[in-house]
């Protein structure tokens, strides 16, 4: 039987989506989720998923509140000279963690992270998928180097911005790309 | 007036230390933290505490629970050829984290690291005094140098281990030694 009432607004539908979404991916992992599941789930069109976030990548980034969205971020890690590769990654990486509003997602993620497996799970399908084969194969670079250059980045931001060890936390940016960068493209260069 | 009754043990007394320990160090920070202190918290004779323990480093390693003692960790990193220092140190973060007994503790460290600015404070002086400034000052390296370095092994054991990103969750220790080792001499030879 019909319920009388109003239709709900698109907040509401987004946030039903948005809630559905992140159950799906937590009870299949990002590779498991669809997103015909995920509308199913939220009792809507699956073209209104479409409709409202686009692709699965990018309804996976609008339910975990990822500040990064990969669909932007490897573009701009591939766009420009090689041979500064490893320089515009930890620039990047660098911008990300050091403005607040980023880091406090990221930061969030990492502590859920490290003590939730299914946390573990849809995140490690998600990177290995949309960034790390993303980056690895538009540079020809072996994933296994890649994914040690991308450990790097993500020590040194811990180490810099969460424990923050000195001198490390109060070095500059310059400093860290001249440092840092060289070794990021070692491992691009092989 | 004395309360009658039988003296408390020594696992008690150790216990009480312990205890009092966690609570100075939380509040005063590792370096603010003083073995008189930590005494006077438990009510026990400073002389015990050093019985018990040792020094304040030995305190601290026993009242967190750290799965390695840097006493034994910075000889044996520094012990053997400069040359071989980065495989050396590599080597040595493979085994702890990839023996499920210290890695737990490591976690668990790491996630109230994450989630807690007084384990932060205790965490960051502690490894700056007794780890970072040692092995640095024992092969005459710069400790931006050195905290980049480790930076890395960070990154490298929650990708590896944690995150289990592959292929660098599943390559084998000898794999990763080859290709991270020269990365980490590269910080120590600058």
């Amino acid at each position: 039987m019909a319920r009388a009432g109003r239709r709900p607004g698109q907040t509401e539908t987004r946030e039903q989506i948005l809630t559905a979404a992140r159950a799906q991916f937590a009870a299949l992992g990002y590779d498991g989720a669809t997103i015909r599941g995920i509308a199913a789930e939220a009792s809507v069109n699956p073209a209104l998923v479409h409709h409202f976030f686009g692709t699965k990548e990018q309804v996976f980034v609008a339910a975990m509140q990822l500040p990064v969205d990969p669909a932007l971020m490897v573009p701009t890690l591939l766009d420009g000279p090689r041979a500064q590769f490893g320089e515009r990654m930890v620039r990047f990486f660098l911008t990300v963690w050091g403005n607040p509003d980023t880091r406090e997602p990221f930061l969030a993620l990492m502590r859920s992270v490290m003590s939730n497996e299914q946390a573990v799970r849809m995140l490690r399908q998600f990177i290995s998928r949309t960034v790390l084969a993303k980056v690895a194969d538009g540079l020809g670079v072996p994933r296994l180097r890649m994914a040690a250059a991308a450990s790097h980045l993500i020590g040194l931001a811990i180490v810099r911005y969460i424990v923050a060890v000195e001198p490390l936390a109060s070095a500059d940016d310059d400093e860290i790309v001249a440092l840092v960068g060289p070794v990021v493209q070692h491992y691009v260069d092989g």
